[in-house]
């Protein structure tokens, strides 16, 4: 499905498995390592409570010279102190060290099981593998984006190819949910790529823009990890200059395009999800405001239950609005749920309600738009239903 | 179990079945009446789209001349314009007039399905009959706190009696959850009677301030309703003195235990709930801080499926706390979960998790206690676990 999406020039990537997941077949280390020195950007947790991979990157970004990102599931390397620190350290300059770079020119990211020490071991050998294989398959790409799956259900991938001053340029991602943390639990991790040129301050001002209309506008729960972190490497192999005007406009477009893929499928691959919701709010202040009101209504489990009811309960999402902490006129609001009017500046339409219920159960896709009156900022976030399935992936994974 | 609780001395309450809910043997809808006019005070949603008898009662109250509170469930009368309010004021005056009272001497309290008109008809025929039964018998106080439940499992009562100067005083209040909004569904009323005498600006204060430490410190899911209301009616039929000093610091102490026994039954009784849980927070900076904290993490998704599934996970909380907006030191933070100290000074600690999981289980109540070390303020909140049954309750209500 995803492999035909192509790897940007100058990069090679590799997943392997060294029994740092309880799945004994599945890939848990990916390794990706770009050909030349590369500009590189992150974006990370605002938790306070975050992890030594987290804190190395933050130091390390933006960059002009990184070589290789390291990245394993089953341990997140998190509230584990000095030693995690050292570990985080030493994980990068493994990672380096395979790739002919100086010790400082990796990244890198954990995901999984918190408080517990790295087990060096399984990551250097796992780091020797995976060097070995690099760049060798067709399936590299896949195999790196299901390493560094935790509970997520299918690998995300998202590419996009664009000319510019007679280059191809790639952008290709990967990225993975579907839960927020905890033990055997999960976090978001993301790493885009392209083989454009960029600067470290556009590609930090780029990454931040775009995650910003992607990464931080996704939900399953609302929980904040500790871990997480997308990053973006640009190598520029694939010739030519730093874009410029509507050639920088195209790209950015495009890279925009990657990450809200990529943030759609984290949130459509929610713990448990049978929707993808997409909340459109319309008619705010500012884009604050907006997103102020998308992110309440999207972290409501009394909206996202009723989504998973296949109900159109308009109460819900109303007065989810109501205490999002902005001003606005009641008598003002209007929504519709997959385009079905259900409620008319203040009041409630009159509608099929079966009608309705039929579509969300038809769809895994839901349509919330809210309308308000107050001006013309928009804002859009996306999350999934709360389902059964969640509540035992959450309760009962112990037993 | 809770009828031995005593009315405060010129109050009388009923609960009649006027046939609002879709359960035919249930009440479902209680007077209150004082036989003198009684000093008044409410507290409210915070939601910007909010019920017509919330905006009558908010201009109604401070207040010194109240009579009557009438409060029906199956019908949250929200979302209904200008009829609504005409409405609310309509139930406000024939609750009155059925008290000998004027009509602007009535408060009223809404719960259930929004978006509709209240049957009026029915509304008047259950104030009628209400009235027919205002003090008749022994279970008056059972009756009318039963007919405020949507889906509350139990009636909740609570009651403290003291002396003051020579005089019997009793507080005594009813209250409803348990979920907190849309039809079929939940919102948090409560009324607290008592027959000492206050000034209409002691008894608001004092309602604020109880409500400040209990009814706003609870949890289900973290959605706040359109109806959300709490008053305190005071008529000084105990005789005696508006309570001074020692007097007063007393009164106010047990006024607030009745809030927060009630407060703690509407978690207690949240859909689903197989725990209640207690969060304390201290050594914070200011209160402020600390109630940010205790509810992020009662609101947190991942601690609530924790506990529901007996888990003593850690890693959830203390990330949790992490993502409040509060600054703190995580170097420092300790964490307690039942008495077992789980982290400590930012590390996790040596603990038996089967042990830890043995104490949840065996108990309802759950225990977590987060220590900072930024300063002496502290804050406790309380919530439910979540379970599979929530998600039944709020997603198959149709079904």
């Amino acid at each position: 499905m995803t492999i035909s999406i192509p790897i940007p020039k100058g990069f090679q990537l590799a997943g392997v498995h060294c029994r740092l997941k309880s799945n004994a077949t599945q890939p848990d280390l990916a390794l990706v390592m770009s050909e030349v020195p590369a500009v590189a950007a992150g974006v990370y947790t605002k938790n306070l409570v975050c992890a030594a991979p987290v804190e190395l990157d933050r130091q390390r970004t933006p960059s002009d010279r990184i070589r290789a990102v390291v990245i394993n599931a089953g341990n997140a390397n998190a509230c584990t102190g000095r030693q995690g620190e050292d570990d985080a350290r030493k994980m990068a300059s493994l990672a380096a060290a395979v790739c002919g770079a100086a010790e400082d020119e990796a990244l890198v990211m954990s995901t999984g099981i918190i408080g517990h020490f790295l087990p060096m071991e399984k990551i250097e050998q796992g780091i020797t593998a995976a060097a070995v294989k690099l760049g060798s398959r067709p399936t590299d790409l896949e195999s790196a984006a299901r390493a560094i799956m935790t509970t997520d259900l299918v690998p995300k991938i998202a590419g996009r190819t664009l000319e510019i001053g007679g280059k191809t340029i790639q952008i290709t991602g990967i990225a993975k949910g579907s839960g927020m943390i905890g033990p055997n639990m999960a976090t978001m991790l993301g790493v885009v790529l392209t083989d454009a040129l960029l600067t470290p301050r556009m590609a930090q001002s780029l990454l931040v823009e775009a995650a910003d209309a992607s990464f931080n506008c996704i939900s399953v729960e609302g929980h904040m990890s500790t871990n997480d972190t997308v990053l973006l490497l640009a190598n520029g192999e694939a010739g030519g200059d730093v874009p410029a005007d509507d050639d920088w406009s195209r790209f950015r477009d495009a890279f925009g395009e990657v990450c809200v893929e990529l943030a759609r499928a984290i949130a459509d691959d929610g713990e448990g999800a049978t929707h993808l919701i997409t909340i459109d709010v319309t008619g705010c202040v500012d884009r604050d405001s907006a997103r102020k009101i998308a992110k309440t209504v999207a972290e409501s489990a009394l909206v996202k239950t009723a989504i998973a009811g296949a109900d159109p309960n308009w109460g819900r999402i109303v007065s989810a609005a109501g205490y999002a902490g902005v001003a606005f006129d009641p008598a003002a609001v209007s929504l519709k749920v997959n385009g079905f009017v259900l409620f008319e500046v203040g009041a409630p339409a009159e509608f099929d309600a079966e009608e309705v219920s039929n579509s969300i159960r038809a769809n895994r896709d839901t349509h919330v738009e809210l309308a308000f009156a107050e001006g013309t900022a928009a804002a859009r976030f996306w999350t999934c239903d709360l389902t059964v399935d969640y509540v035992h992936i959450n309760a009962d994974y112990h037993t």
